[in-house]
């Protein structure tokens, strides 16, 4: 299939590498015969929607790499979950405009949402190429090794406990830090990499992928705070009971729901407010303190992996490559993954709507201590390549004791 | 005054570049004629009053400059203020070990340790000569262009809010972000400078030094989310009504009171989450979220100014020659401090401990827009070359917006 008109939007949350997939999709595409011109959605599905688009073609390549080393979405995103009638809504405009090659960028409920438009596209009998490509934080995507932005995000999350593990030695106490992931722990689990010396913090590190219990949280917060005299704990925000019920949620009065039923976790400090009470009340230890990472994980600017910038830009790179050149891995409809083919170097494939849409990874059985409270060497193996170059370090004086005259 | 025994050690909140200011002072004490040992406290004034000391003469050149550009308090750190009583056991210490020389790197706090253990030594008859080298994000040190620590403290909240903002562009809302700052809000004005196109967040700055008044911030939220479709708000913890009760502590049920009669204001999300259920419940926007940078701000790592870390250095190093090499500037106790002495280059002067200890500097009237929520172009050029080389920046796609076809 080649085409006249290139369509490109993004979805969910923003990430650190979000516009390397955008320009890689715009670069390429404009390098394609036969493409007329490449359009980009405002605010995603929903600009279509408006037929609020944005031409790409008249856009320098100088400006775009300058985009592209932007974090957040920089044509806009939304949270909306077309259903089959936002979906006829969606071809009437995309008719209307000759549109035939449409490139999402973004997670999960992204990649739903280019199933549902590929399929409403094939049962209207609209010829439309639709290509989904990988974006999240979270790393939930199945079928990929990993997914842009959550190299960049482990990074932060990496330096952020790094450097709370630091202040926390120089002003012993317990430090909370609540980190982003609904359903998987990867980004959370992150923070051990920022992790040195045998007695750095995370001390304890809480994943979805186990049940929280709040009487064994405060056993082994006591025990750790025994043993180093602080405690540095990572955890996730979607931690639950054994019910499913996320510890947030029991919390919050207010439940917060967006439109694809997910309950607010973010954007709020009660978690971590809560935890730290509890420490404080339950166990009696006096300097407690509590931070949620918020969106600060996500969008900070300047703390970003180049390994992840470089697969960002590949994976938009290769949507239209697959899209235009067919062959066996291409000329349908699907979605692009990461596989890893050594330590370290990747390839990409394109994986059928179907296999990847609306599913959620978790974090291997093979990356979690039994104890449940840390990362194995699997996982540190796992998520190290992917940090990137560049990563600060920390050192220590080294111990050369005084004697004592007074008390000796 | 020469003498064979130097200590120095840090007091209060680490800062990122802390260790520059160790080192500056150990490798600057280790050249001086006539110096035989130079010990560092561990955890500041508690560690003398524990003979808790590190010979700091046997460690590596090379190993202090790898501590140096390591966050946080490399000796430790510590709340502790003392008093007279505190002081006559630091004295039997200090004589007991033959000290000659304490040098303190520390804030507001540290500063009139300083001063006390500096008279409690002269009543004494004890020959100690007590220098304070500056330090505190909160930049709230009189006699200062500025303190080593808060630079690279400002670029952790400006490369912050150019994050937040590109994210709440993508995902118009509302989003609030808690900065640190008791009394002073210099670190919340830094905010600032993450913006750089007209319309970029922050929107809305609101700093101590003026009065928080709940319906005057819902009306600001409302006019710029009007004309904007969303709005980022800076806000400093240390907001306060006309009474000057901050508005944190009068939501905080327990409030924690540390030995110097502060209130706990960091270390908890109350204050961001309770702006944002008064923006959702009184102006009935669904999208708002809140931060509170907490202890990233101070402890990140790999987000240094390098402006602020040469002179963390400097003033350790500059703080040793006042105290060895006497003159007009030197041979006695004091506090050192930096002076602007052009754009951009600084000098540095020795004041008395009493013109520093204890006192607070707030942001300067000229600093402050007349609207109370913004900042002036003499703030941006005050703080522009503090936050050192290799600013990240942000770009934006050009508008080349597409004309509608169905509904032109």
């Amino acid at each position: 299939m080649t085409g006249g008109k290139v369509l490109v939007a993004q979805g969910g949350g923003p990430t650190a590498v979000i516009n390397q997939s955008l320009v890689g999709v715009v670069l390429e595409a404009r390098r394609q015969r036969g493409v007329e011109l490449v359009y980009g959605a405002r605010h995603g599905v929903r600009g279509i929607l408006n037929e609020d688009f944005v031409d790409l073609t008249q856009e320098t390549s100088h400006n775009l790499e300058l985009v592209a080393g932007t974090p957040s979405s920089a044509l806009g995103s939304t949270r909306d979950k077309p259903d089959v009638a936002y979906c006829q809504e969606i071809f009437k405009v995309l008719q209307a405009h000759g549109i035939s090659h449409f490139f999402y960028i973004g997670g999960n409920d992204s990649s739903d949402t280019v199933r549902i438009v590929s399929e409403q596209a094939r049962a209207a009998g609209y010829p439309l190429r639709c290509v989904h490509i990988p974006k999240t934080i979270d790393n939930d995507l199945v079928g990929n090794d990993h997914t842009p932005g959550f190299p960049s995000a482990a990074r932060f999350v990496a330096q952020a406990f790094s450097g709370a593990n630091l202040d926390n030695a120089a002003l012993p106490g317990v430090y909370v830090g609540v980190v982003m992931g609904r359903h998987a722990g990867f980004l959370t689990a992150a923070s051990a990499l920022g992790k040195k010396f045998a007695d750095d913090g995370p001390h304890l590190i809480y994943l979805p992928e186990r049940t929280f219990e709040l009487p064994k949280f405060l056993a082994d917060v006591k025990a750790m705070y025994t043993r180093h005299g602080r405690c540095v704990i990572a955890v996730s925000e979607g931690i639950h009971d054994a019910s499913g019920q996320p510890i947030a949620a029991q919390l919050a009065k207010d439940l917060e729901h967006d439109a694809h039923g997910n309950v607010q976790l973010s954007g709020s400090g009660a978690l971590a407010d809560l935890l730290c009470e509890e420490i404080k009340g339950q166990l009696g230890i006096k300097r407690v303190r509590g931070d949620t990472f918020g969106y600060l994980q996500r969008s900070f600017i300047g703390c970003v992996s180049d390994v992840d910038a470089r697969e960002a830009r590949e994976v938009g790179e290769k949507a239209v490559q697959f899209a235009f050149q067919g062959g066996a891995a291409g000329g349908r409809d699907g979605s692009v993954a990461i596989q890893r083919t050594g330590t370290y170097s990747v390839d990409y494939a394109l994986l059928p709507l179907e296999a990847v849409a609306g599913k959620t990874r978790t974090m291997e059985d093979a990356f979690i201590s039994p104890c449940g409270t840390d990362v194995t060497d699997a996982f540190r193996l796992y998520l190290r390549p992917l940090l990137g170059s560049g990563m600060p370090d920390a050192f220590r004086l080294r111990p050369n004791a005084v004697a004592k005259v007074l008390r000796p």
